[in-house]
């Protein structure tokens, strides 16, 4: 993608962004339609739904030669990474935006050719808007992110993760887990993925692990993480590809390895 | 407490709160001394010393003949709540401040004869002063807070607990723990006991349980959380006394009789 370009683009995504952010915030107190999805715990609202819509009809317009995936399925269906595809999570941690009326974002992430070009992550409710352009760096409003600490110490981290990994489950064998616990200097869980992901990005948590994410979920967060050194991969120490779902290991570099070969792999069932 | 000097006190505790938080903002990128207490886990800075001296010294210029009880240890040894007491917490999620110098509070209750009379809680880098006045109400800021929802379910609700009630340990059968998150809509960590209270007062989570707090950790949320209709007990079902460490549940009281009875009281070594 030629630089210029990138930057309209970018330009313009913002301004996408912070109108559906006040389109929210100007309903957040209105009664909300819940529906559930895959399971009773998988909300979907009537404000997910406008919100991508938002972001599909803005895209149609301005770029119809671009593809859309998208949670709530008015994207594209896509099997392929060419071109330029915008990914989209319009309300990501549902059930924060349904209980608590905050702590959820939005997320876009735009590729080009498998390669992310720009991510956006808006923290709605806190009106933070964390933004990363691909060779650009990564920004909280307009305050740049330092690179992540290159001595963290995995016992001086702080570690999030969904309280379910540390009960018996069919995908990993919970006593690693445990350990992992222990040996850390804390643990966290704020149910907003993309959240977590900046949580990272801006150092206040150190590691981010989920067993199963959708490309929404991460395809925004990926791109600003890697413009402050981070790193990701699937919880096997392997790439993640942005059209399919996947287990997730985001980290500070400097615990990945023990991340790993401690805990995640042995844990592997 | 007559009601004019409950007034009086708690417009100059609110006036010291926000200075001590405007002196840790001012420090909040300073490099930091980070000593530890009972483990490697439990830190203090210089910070959370400063700060209850601060708090120690205007108690006793301004009010000599009440009592004081610090998690940092300048203030009174207490086995009686007789007379005023101030129960404080410099900093609730000193964890968080080091880590993420961010989702941290002061917290500060004032109790005459065992009752609990004026409460504040401040997440310092959110700007956000929750308080409570025996029986004046609720407040974020100038917002007063609703009555919590007298409807509210186990299967919708938001319950917080620290991850390591799920895993072995001497106190509680986690499997027991297990079943609760797996009935509940979702669960939470944020790292702050303070403002665990004040995520359950607003109604953005329902429960939260800890096995084990310390009086400055819930003196100053009880009496927010009384004012809004949440309820406190320890996870026998018993009254907590103020003074000593003990177990806590707080939650909505529509799913206290559950929470108790179905999950906590069997689970009970």
């Amino acid at each position: 993608m030629d630089d210029i370009f990138r930057e309209s683009l970018y330009n313009r995504l913002r301004d996408w962004v912070l109108q559906a952010g006040e389109m929210i915030r100007s309903k957040i107190d209105d009664p909300l339609a819940i529906d559930t999805k895959s399971t009773p715990k998988d909300l979907v609202t009537q404000m997910d739904r406008e919100v991508e819509i938002f972001f599909a009809t803005k895209i149609k317009q301005f770029y119809p030669e671009h593809a859309m995936l998208g949670e709530e399925g008015y994207g594209d269906y896509l099997t392929e990474t060419n071109g330029t595809i915008w990914i989209i999570d319009p309300i990501d941690g549902t059930m924060n935006f349904v209980n608590q009326k905050k702590h959820f974002a939005i997320s876009v992430g735009i590729y080009e050719n498998g390669i992310g070009e720009i991510g956006m992550v808006y923290d709605v409710m806190n009106n933070q808007l964390y933004s990363g352009l691909l060779g650009g760096g990564a920004y909280r409003n307009d305050q740049r992110l330092q690179q992540l600490n290159p001595q963290k110490t995995l016992d001086t981290s702080i570690i999030s993760l969904n309280h379910h990994w540390l009960m018996p489950n069919r995908i990993v064998d919970e006593k690693y887990l445990h350990k992992l616990i222990r040996d850390v200097r804390g643990s966290r869980s704020y149910g907003s993925a993309a959240l977590e992901f900046m949580h990272v990005a801006e150092g206040s948590s150190d590691a981010y692990v989920s067993m199963q994410l959708a490309p929404w979920d991460f395809a925004a967060g990926k791109i600003i993480l890697n413009e402050v050194g981070g790193v990701i991969s699937d919880t096997d120490g392997q790439p993640v590809n942005v059209l399919e779902n996947s287990s997730i290991l985001i980290c500070n570099p400097s615990i990945q390895e023990r991340l790993l070969n401690d805990y995640l792999l042995p844990a592997k069932k």
